[in-house]
Parts: C-alpha cells; structure tokens; sequence
C-alpha cells in the first residue's frame, strides 16, 4: 500500500473506533446485555471502510471532516447491524465474523436480533446528530435511509436469500451486490460529500466513485472468498460456495472476475476527477484494494493454496 | 365513545390507511417477497393510535396536519416492524396478530426478519421526507430514533425478554412498558408537536400527555389481555401470562391496575390544558381506552367470562 494512503488509512481507523467507542451506549446502562452485545458487534476488528470514505468524501469538497464524525460513524454502526443479522441462524447462519463468534454465539438469538434493530436506529440518531447546517441533514438523512432500506441493503439481502436455493444469473447476482453492498458504500461518499457541503457536481461525482468501486469491492470480496484461508478472511473461507451462494468468481471464473474489477476500479478513478488533488485518498482506497487482490493472485498461482 | 371523537377517529385512520397504502413500496417492486410482506405486515388491521397522535398532536399547537402525514405513517410503520419482530420464534414466538397469521409464519423467518429491518429504514425515510423546515425535522428525528433504539422501543423488548425468565418486580416492569410502549407513544405526540412548530412548552405538554398515556395505554393493555377472549382481541389471549411475562394485573391484581389506569388517564387529560380546545381529540383518546375497560370489566363482573 501507498505509505501515504497507509499512515492516512491507519490514522482516520483510529479516530473512528475512539469515535465509536464514545458514541456508543456504555455497557453499564441498562439493558446491559443488550449494549455489551451492541458494542461486540460494532467495536470488533474491522477495516471501517465505510466510516473513511465518508471522511475521505467530506476532505475531497473541501468540508470540515472533524464535524463529520458522528456521520461517519453512522456508516460503521449501520453495516455492523446488517452483519449481525445476515449472520443469524434464519439467515445466513453463520458461526465466525471477523475472526470471533457471531453475535448470537457470543450472545444469543433474541439479544443479536434486538442489538441489531437498535444499531439501525443508533445509526439514524449520529446521522441526524451531524452539526452542520439542518437542510444538509435531511438530505443525507434521505439518502441514508433510502440506501439502507427495502431498495437498498436490505432488499438485496433478501434477494441473496431467495437466490439460494437456485441458479442465479448474472443480472441477479448484479442486483444483489448493487443493493446488498453498493447502496451502502455509494450512501458513504454521498453523505460525507453533501454534509460537507459539497455542490451537486461533486456529490454526482462521488456517487459514481461509490457506485463503481462498490461493484469493484464486492467482486474482489467474493474473490478474496476463494482465494483466501479462513484465518486470513477471519470468517469461514469459501463459506459463499459451501452456502451455494452465486458469486463472480462462480459466474464468470476467476480471471474474467479480475478484469472486471480492474474494469470498475478504473472507472471509479476516473470520476474522481473533477474533484482534483483532494480526493486522493479515495483513489488510493480503491487501488488498495484491487492490489490486494493481486498480491493474493500471484501468491495463489505461485503456491497452488 | 363521544360521537365526535369516533368520526375524528374513524376519518383520520381511513386517511392514513389510504396515505400507508400509498408510501409502502409496492408489492410489484422487486424484491417482491419482501415488499408483499411489509405490506402484509402493515396494512392489517390496526387501530393506527401512533400516527392519529402525530396528526391530533400537529392539530392541537395549531399546525398544518396535511403536512404531517408521511411523519405519521412513520410511526405506524415503526410500530409495525417492532411487532413482526416481537413475534419471531427467538422472540415471544407468537403464531397470530391482528387476527391473522403473524409475519414469519404467513411468510418465512427469514423474510420476516428482512421486513422488520426494511420497515425500520422506511419509518425514517418516511420522517425525513415531511415537508416542513429541516431544523423541525432534524429535532423530530433525533427525538425518534432515540424513541426507537437500545434506550427506547428496543431497550424495553430486551428487558422484557430478559425479565421472562425470572420473578419481575414493579419497578422493572415500568422501565419495560415506559420503553417498550411509552416511548414511542410519547415521540407520537412529541413528533407531531416539533413538525407543526409547536413551542417549547407545548411541546413540553405533549410529552408529559404521552408519558401518562402510555402507561394508561400499557396498564389497560394487560389489563384487557385478561379480561378477553382471543377471538375479540385478535392475537392469543391470556399470551401475556402463559408466557409467564409479568404484568400489571399479575403484580398488582385486577383492581389495583385499573385504579392506576384511571389515575394516569387523568394525568394525561391534565397536561393538556396548556394547549386549549384544539387538544380535544387527545383528551377524547384517553377517555376512549379507559372507557373501553370500564366497559369490558363490567362485562367480565356480569358475565364471569
């Protein structure tokens, strides 16, 4: 990685995990169990990618990150939710989550499925808790909610559900990631740049950054499923192939799925650039993770593991 | 019921059933499934007490409730989500609601799960799309998420899921029903108050209404989950008890609690008088439910049923 990119990445991590730390209810208010398991879902390892690119996407319009935090944290606190309740036994079922148990084996089913629903409504309070002026509120608010309901996260989790007990096609399983990753990534930039105050140009430029480098990542995720051991992934390696679950790799083979990536990888750089110099380190995320994946590509062709 | 009130009443719930059907994604919008089960889930039956307090709330600081429909809808279909996931299987495990199957057993768990999360994001995206000045609507929706989340709505299902397993005692069976009930019905009156840009103090005077209406409104639901048959309530009568959940009648016998009902009905009709005669269909909304038990008691001491 870029050493740049490295010491911006590894220092916006930590301001978001002291945020998160804070802005999360204390274990000691009552339901106490039901905060502990909040702050396990939340507080454990995770590379906070959504909570940066709202950050990164405020920096790159010029805005004031500092006033974007709680915002930021919104991002995080959503996707932990939708983690815990993906991984249920009615759902995905699924035992380990960035290298611990899931939520309901740390916990249980009732106190997983409670602690999910309030991180839903903990994300909406930080978003609207944002100090910036209240029309830039809404708006992201609107966005936000939008991306994280029916036609969003949750719609393509349902569609990922339905499409498991069948063949799913390659329009369908485009469906899925757009909705079941990319509303959310795409929701990141677009709240960082319009909290900050960015104009409609450089909010449409984000959203094109997000829309592409989210297809991009959730194709290199399902790339990494397979490439990688499970002590790496911290989750059941090839778990997506043991569940039947459609993937790009599964779709299109191995090699036609990296040049896609590389594809949208591309493309997301290149709407960045009407947002000149200040969005670097949007670009530098997303060549981060297209290298990452080719790191992990010739290691696997050189080892054959 | 005072006739007045019972064609307010009937009027309003007929306007936000026709709002509801209107601002629910269709069932033809993919995924289908899962919109066919938020409809489901929302358009039965339901008395619509959350969004007819927005709306009598607006109209009582002299507000323009026509603005305030998608505000009212939100609730409602807050509401609705934390029912469908109240009854999951991990949960109280209830197979009928409003008189018909409950959400996972007309559809499945997993889409039941789905749908609560949906129904969730969409209550926000319905609160922030009311048509009225951000700053009022950023305050509803920091009041509302609070109302929903791990110290409101959510907070109380856990602490009663938590008090199942042991003897409950009467201050913990308050910190449930003020959460688990009490919050949302106060964000009710209090959201509809901000959105119509009511004072301070009368805003002040809609949340003390909802705070000792809810608690009315809580006692007389365990009181009326006693006194009548499953047929006439239209989920499983007596439930309350043959899941040893603790409640009103159980710690403080029949009498006690309906003192206690009548004695914060009273409270509630007092803290409007601040608000003057535009307030009546609140006031008239108390009376409604204590009445409604007056009535069934009577019943219950002639009939012995």
């Amino acid at each position: 990685m870029d050493q740049r990119f490295s010491i911006y990445l590894k220092e916006r991590q930590e301001q978001v995990n002291a945020a998160l730390e804070q802005l999360l209810p204390a274990a000691t208010t009552p339901p106490v169990r039901l905060h502990e398991a909040q702050r396990y879902a939340v507080l454990g390892a995770g590379k906070r990618i959504r909570p940066v690119l709202v950050l990164a996407a405020g920096e790159a319009v010029g805005g004031d990150d500092r006033q974007l935090m709680p915002a930021a944290c919104a991002l995080e606190v959503l996707h932990a939710y939708t983690l815990v309740h993906d991984d249920l036994p009615a759902m995905d079922d699924d035992d380990f989550r960035r290298g611990r148990p899931t939520c309901h084996k740390a916990f249980d089913e009732p106190t997983a499925i409670l602690a999910g629903d309030g991180l839903q409504a903990l994300a909406f309070a930080l978003l609207v808790k944002t100090p910036v002026a209240p029309e830039r509120v809404v708006r992201a608010t609107q966005l936000f909610a939008e991306a994280a309901g029916s036609c969003g996260v949750v719609g393509g989790q349902a569609a990922d559900m339905g499409g498991e007990e069948r063949v799913v096609t390659l329009p369908e399983l485009e469906f899925i990631h757009r909705h079941k990753t990319g509303k959310l990534l795409v929701a990141s930039v677009a709240v960082g740049g319009i909290l900050a105050g960015g104009s409609d140009e450089q909010v449409r430029a984000l959203i094109a950054y997000g829309e592409h480098g989210g297809l991009a990542f959730q194709i290199i995720d399902d790339l990494l499923d397979v490439l990688l051991t499970t002590e790496e992934l911290g989750k059941d390696a090839g778990s997506d192939a043991a569940n039947g679950k459609a993937t790009y790799p599964a779709l299109l083979g191995l090699d036609e799925s990296i040049r896609r990536a590389e594809e949208e990888v591309a493309a997301a750089r290149a709407a960045l650039t009407v947002l000149g110099e200040r969005a670097w380190p949007l670009a530098a995320m997303a060549d981060y993770f297209i290298a990452r994946l080719r790191q992990r590509r010739e290691r696997t062709l050189q080892t054959g593991n």
